[in-house]
């Protein structure tokens, strides 16, 4: 294995793990994030049930793509299987995170998808972020953390979003997950996600027949800041 | 007296006070944490009406089962009873919390248990976390603490809630108390308990027909952190 | 003057009015808090519009019970007249508290008193915070700040609440106040205020035909803290 | 170019742009802080997506009346468009503030004008804070920042509102914009408007059948604080 290599993505998972409390979006010991290098097919994933406040860089769990762990003392997160099926089926992804942040989680809980209510949201996800069905009794019990991932990517492939203009889901009565090119990208896209989902059930309440953004704003938000066209920040 | 016990009790009952303004749960001197220990039958809980600010480990007040004061210059917390109660009937736990965390004291005074409508609750909750029934007149002028010690229980009673399963309740008009194993599980089970009662809220205006999450996934949760079968976490 | 008695009242009102801000009651220069010492009729208050982290304990101004300024280089706070209206007629108060904050201030704005639905409310509020009626064009235009005061007083008076039970009102459309025996007291009357008015709004949302907590509840809330038989405290 | 006055002008946008977050009003990259210079003409505003940790006052980028960079190495804020435009037609305003602030970005996202529900909103409001009609697919194709420049001034142009007395206003589906005197002034406008734009949220959920406060307090409240005849500060 490449040491320098894993030394560097411990790191930038640790870091991205510690960014979820410091927003807001983690208490106790949920959430986590991983990240996969797509060369060697190393993931890297934070610990199961340790404290953040004890956890080390060294501590994030080091496996291949089919979940055996290569390197670390820890079990890694009980949300593993569900990364590796998204790393599977969305190739462009590097990072994975999933929260149990309040807003994303209300959203979950309602069964509803987040409509694209401004301007905020189609900064970040082009469209409507969904949310899955409802797992049934064999798939829970069967293998519940990969039907996980199973159920995210049927989203998308039904609904044909592409996961990378909307880089986040909602598991029905369960909770978010993101995605992205890098941890930090992952992480900002569960800030946002939280974020708009706060905006949108207020949205509801202060105008009951309220309907989403249309499609002009809708694309001119999204690739003023994606794709080839885009003119904000300094890239 | 066991010495090093007691010093014990004191330090770790201090802590999980001082745990709950910390995680927003308290404002001004409300709240308070006990622990008992199962073979002496001493009780440490924080003393009653001292601002956080002021308090020492050592303010701690030592009591036995029965409510005696059996160390400590200072009165006991008013709601010392209430713990008592709760220690002889559930032979399980070894603490007790007792807070006005916003999001529980909601329900309380709008006499609604929290349904459990996601993994969030699940992880913690099996089930519904009850709200008793409203004390009578008689009741609250005769022994208020006892009572609502003894309305808890006669409420996981008739409704046949295993109270290491359901670490939490409402009393109805007034706020939350939660148990646990160590005051430290305790406090966490507060955390727990007033997030997931926003995220109810919140769910309940999101979508107005809601249902609880079924069974299956309720029982996967609970047992995916707890029991024989559990495999999250290092344990 | 008493020189050493000013400078203590300086000092505390100064303490008081920051309290505000680092309790989260009050942003930018809004909020004031003031003091009278009953034996000489002094009274000192907030300057007006003076930013918080400029300001200092000898900034404070020295005024009589008529509104003249006995010290001080800065102008008062606009509010002062409410203050002194209320010193007149509320004998046994010494700290008078306004703030914006943003609860209290929500009921204020829906014209409402807030009911008495669970203890924490009746621990600090013996029954309904009235909100006051409506001032009339001629009361604003007259004498604003004393007519304040004046609708203050009527509403108390018309519905027989004592100021010393209920330390704290909604004026119609604009904010509360609050008061009590000390600068420090009538904060934490301030504080328990725009947690309960928090508390009722989302009572009323998840139980739409809620009713407030029965009397012998409030009672026995109210004067296990209040009074000769309280037994809340250390006291 | 007058160096110490660019020097100036880009600490005052500097600090302008970090209280954004500081008051939390802003997530990420998101919001922008300006300054025009009446004199020479001189703007300096916020560059593009730069993380607030790492922006220095240096890096405020400046420009003429037309967009044109005179000075700085990166790329100004992608909405300088819509700032020159309201400094062309709102002529006694120094500075804009854009944010995505939470309760602002609800009722813009709702498409209504935030009513005038009490005298938090009086004192920097003077009436309703408009909400802008919804861009067309035309405007947002052409010239998107430069549009929303100008619907804002369509705005207060058709309702008659002068920018001095009501220094903000929601773009439809986006968000807030501020301004004022100064940078401090168009900050501080920003905090307010979030604020009453919560406040007004929830007193429609308190008192479905409110409505704004009357003229004459409307009145009282704003001269209280501005024009000849105020008397709130030291001023």
């Amino acid at each position: 294995m490449n040491e320098q290599l894993i030394k560097e993505m411990k790191e930038r998972v640790f870091a991205a793990n510690l960014a979820l409390p410091d927003a807001g979006l983690v208490k106790l010991t949920w959430g986590n994030v991983s990240e996969i290098d797509r060369e060697t097919g190393i993931v890297v994933i934070k610990p199961s049930g340790v404290p953040y406040g004890q956890m080390k860089a060294d501590d994030m769990v080091v496996t291949d793509l089919e979940g055996h762990v290569l390197a670390g003392a820890l079990k890694p997160s009980s949300d593993l299987e569900t990364h590796l099926e998204l790393y599977k089926a969305f190739k462009e992804i590097n990072s994975v995170v999933h929260t149990h942040s309040k807003n994303a989680v209300m959203w979950a809980q309602a069964g509803r998808g987040i409509p694209a209510y401004g301007t905020t949201h189609a900064d970040t996800f082009y469209g409507v972020v969904p949310c899955t069905r409802q797992l049934t009794s064999k798939e829970v019990e069967s293998a519940y953390e990969l039907e996980t991932g199973k159920v995210i990517i049927e989203t998308f492939t039904k609904e044909k979003i592409d996961p990378m203009a909307v880089p986040g889901v909602l598991v029905y009565g369960h909770g978010p997950f993101t995605w992205g090119k890098t941890p930090q990208k992952a992480v900002e896209n569960s800030i946002v996600l939280d974020e708009i989902a706060e905006m949108a059930e207020v949205t509801e309440i202060v105008n009951k027949n309220i309907l989403p953004i249309p499609q002009y704003l809708l694309d001119k938000h999204y690739f003023r800041k994606h794709g080839v066209n885009a003119y904000y920040g300094q890239g």
